[in-house]
């Protein structure tokens, strides 16, 4: 990829507009040309924001344009909510204005799969590329970028941070930014890109690759008009960032319901899984998993060792993580001699029966905290990272209960503070209806929670789900490592 | 399986017994023996409760007894609390009294891996057989029979149900309850074995088996020490209920810490599985896997057709959900002629773009509600099963996105209600901190769901997973269907 000086400025001009005008804008709630307004307006969008719809005069105390050559200022960007039918039109007045860059929410054309409309949005693209307009969509949502305050739906984190995002589905670019927000995940950019007919996921990728504030990319693909194109950009991206992708239309079913929603053609599962293996993508099997391999990249450093030391959770739960943890290929090594050392001068005997993963429930009958144990293992150079299952059921109700899980919270916070090793936790997500909510269980675990994940540190709500997401880290780590060892 | 008047007798007895005593009881409130007078009391047990002690005269309003032979009144049951070297003793004060059944949470015993604790296991174990006495346990939480007002945990649902739960981790055993009952699954009887010294998974399953108010039967086994005899009841078990096993001690690491959980010899997975599929067993692949199983069970009929309709979710969702469903085994069908003329007569064109998954953001835009398309999905043969994908991000806040989302909820109701046709629902769960538990998309969400489960709708938080354990209830009740067409 050959990065050009006009190339990187349209580009920051599409994630970064100095202006915005919203042509279709509406004073309907139920419109969409209503919502972008407002979505920009409570993000707190700085630059000049044009309404423009030639039946209004003001919509949220904006004054409205009859068309976009009557804006007055400079227009960075336009956000078409109009009629498929009237883009070309749009497209010729963009010119006119100087605009370089349109979303087209527009939609209802070559997903609906009627002929007339694929000919329309071939036509648009001709049109568009003739003027020398780039086109995001159509169908799509277009972009957020919390730090330049632009965003596509309402109530996301506007907080920044180091993850990008390509989605090619509108609803889902929405449900990852609020789903990975919700367990501290922040954003730089992120796109929603629709039907592609003329930006594509390539062109996003080397973008955000190009990207300074990008560290992580993750994708959502459902197909590709150019494969080789992807898996150039692919290999080439994978080397400098992790590049985690959801392939959407895997199976039968789904390719239908591919052509329907972004018109793309799905192609062969097993054709993409090998060529995003051979591009060292990180691939996510469904949205939870890339939602975990998310949070795994954001908050854990390039871990390349899979001996894990677990402390937390009864003789049941111990077990069942043991399973998910090494049938996810990370190690529970045996007890290293120092924190058998450790142990046996607390209650001498107890190694014959305490084992990797510390069963809590026994640890609490011979009087050592969990913090002073987890300081330990901290401190053991057989361990590459540790992990918390803080969430089992306890013969003991209220505080004696959260204070046992609190201990164990509070031991992998201290160790995180201090950077001594990677830790992650695993608490369940309880499955709640409104009557719970007021639950002291509930409400406890969700503070734990929170203060797990402000302090840094990963949280996933099953061991099985995060032993995947840190085994496909590691791997991931592991490659580059070999990489860049090669000659 | 021979059931004999006494045995039945025997097993009813620690199931309901008419009277506890609780030996080690204590006041004071981190011992166990405070915590099972505390239970039983706040459940409400009726029969008497006699908690014995040397050195107490009163815990919680209740009078001590020096020893369980001071007991004035018989005694059915005893939890024996107290350490390992008094339980011989204990025994034979219970031949002394006539008790029949004791309940060993005492511990400490061969889980530690000890050879003199693993001796005295066997020594209590042959004391009790010699004296007739039935041991549940040592190392275990024993019963939970909610509608005999008897329970092993704290807060636990006592509203009793059809579900019976064979569980050697005790504290799996009350997560199990308390994490189903959270999605409207309700019990009839639940044990916790532990090391399984007497009663073992087999006894317990041939009991569920024979007991009249189960219907389904949940079971998480680490180990077993009669291969051979527990096959047998499964295989007559699986013909009359479902059986839902999760094997803990799958990998090296869990085989380890089973040994010293349970002090059970773990065995081959390879092994277990071929076993568990000859006896027709359903198998649970983790925790979450196995709650779902007993949502799906407890709500469902005895589906056999594959056949589904899908309603709900954006674009990209309703890919995920197609991709998911597909690759779990279920079918999603084109949408039947019926189907496709009622929705040609309200937008004519509609039907070559709208497909099975229907996306719910395209209906919005052609007027239609989804609980009426729902009706009409409901009314036609095409279809074995509808699913509701009822979580979907959308453009509009507040009130306009719940409405969106209640009008399918409330569709699958109205089916439900009727008993038009099967229906589930699928739900993401967020991973909420404390600070999320006020906003308003989230406690609709739990209002939603809510809904739903108390109409009698299983609910599960992603494709994935519903359609997993769909797919597997099909498959068992396909070849209960089989099996009973052979000559």
């Amino acid at each position: 990829m050959t990065i050009t000086k006009d190339w990187a400025e349209t580009m920051e001009r599409i994630f970064c507009p100095r202006s915005i005008a919203v042509v279709g804008a509406s004073a309907d709630k139920k419109a969409n040309g209503y919502q972008y307004l407002r979505f920009l307006k409570d993000a707190g969008y700085s630059g000049p924001l044009y309404p423009v719809n030639p039946q209004r005069k003001q919509i949220l105390g904006l004054p409205v344009y009859p068309s976009l050559t009557r804006v007055p200022g400079k227009v960075d960007y336009v956000i078409s909510c109009i009629n498929a039918g009237q883009v070309k039109e749009l497209l010729e007045q963009c010119a006119e204005k100087g605009v370089r860059a349109v979303h087209l929410f527009t939609a209802k054309l070559s997903e609906t799969g009627d002929a007339n409309a694929r000919r329309l949005e071939e036509e648009i693209g001709q049109k568009a590329k003739k003027l020398g307009i780039r086109l995001i969509g159509p169908n799509c949502m277009g972009i957020y970028n919390p730090e330049h305050r632009l965003t596509f739906n309402h109530d996301l984190c506007m907080e920044p941070g180091p993850v990008g995002a390509i989605v090619q589905s509108g609803g889902l670019a929405g449900e990852i930014v609020r789903l990975a927000a919700l367990r501290g995940v922040r954003f730089s950019k992120v796109v929603s890109y629709g039907n592609a007919v003329d930006l594509n996921e390539r062109d996003f990728l080397e973008y955000l690759l190009w990207d300074k504030k990008t560290k992580i990319i993750l994708m959502y693909i459902e197909g590709t008009k150019d494969g080789r194109g992807l898996y150039q950009a692919l290999r080439e991206a994978t080397k400098i960032k992790p590049v985690v992708i959801l392939k959407g239309g895997r199976s039968k079913a789904g390719q239908k319901t591919v052509a329907s929603h972004t018109a793309s053609m799905a192609g062969s599962i097993d054709t993409w899984r090998v060529m995003l293996r051979q591009a060292r993508a990180i691939q996510a099997s469904n949205l939870n998993e890339l939602l975990d391999l998310a949070v795994a990249f954001y908050f854990l450093p390039p871990l390349t060792g899979k001996r894990v030391g677990m402390i937390g959770g009864g003789g049941g739960k111990s077990v069942l993580a043991s399973d998910e943890y090494e049938e996810a290929g990370l190690e529970l090594i045996a007890l290293p001699r120092e924190v058998l050392a450790f142990l046996e001068g607390r209650a001498p005997g107890i190694t014959g029966w305490l084992g990797n993963p510390v069963d809590a429930s026994i640890l609490a009958g011979i009087n050592v905290k969990a913090s002073e144990l987890l300081q330990c293992m901290a401190a053991s150079p057989a361990f590459d990272l540790l992990s918390i299952n803080a969430s089992e059921d306890s013969l003991f109700p209220g505080r004696m209960w959260t204070a046992f899980i609190r201990e164990e919270v509070r031991g992998g916070i201290a160790i995180r503070r201090k950077r001594l090793k990677p830790v992650v936790a695993v608490m369940n997500t309880p499955e709640l209806e409104a009557r719970h909510l007021e639950n002291w269980r509930w409400q406890s675990l969700f503070r734990l929670r929170q203060q797990l994940t402000t302090a840094g540190i990963p949280v996933f709500s099953s061991p099985g789900r995060a032993a995947t997401a840190i085994n496909k880290l590691i791997d991931y780590y592991r490659y580059q490592e070999r990489a860049r060892e090669l000659p």
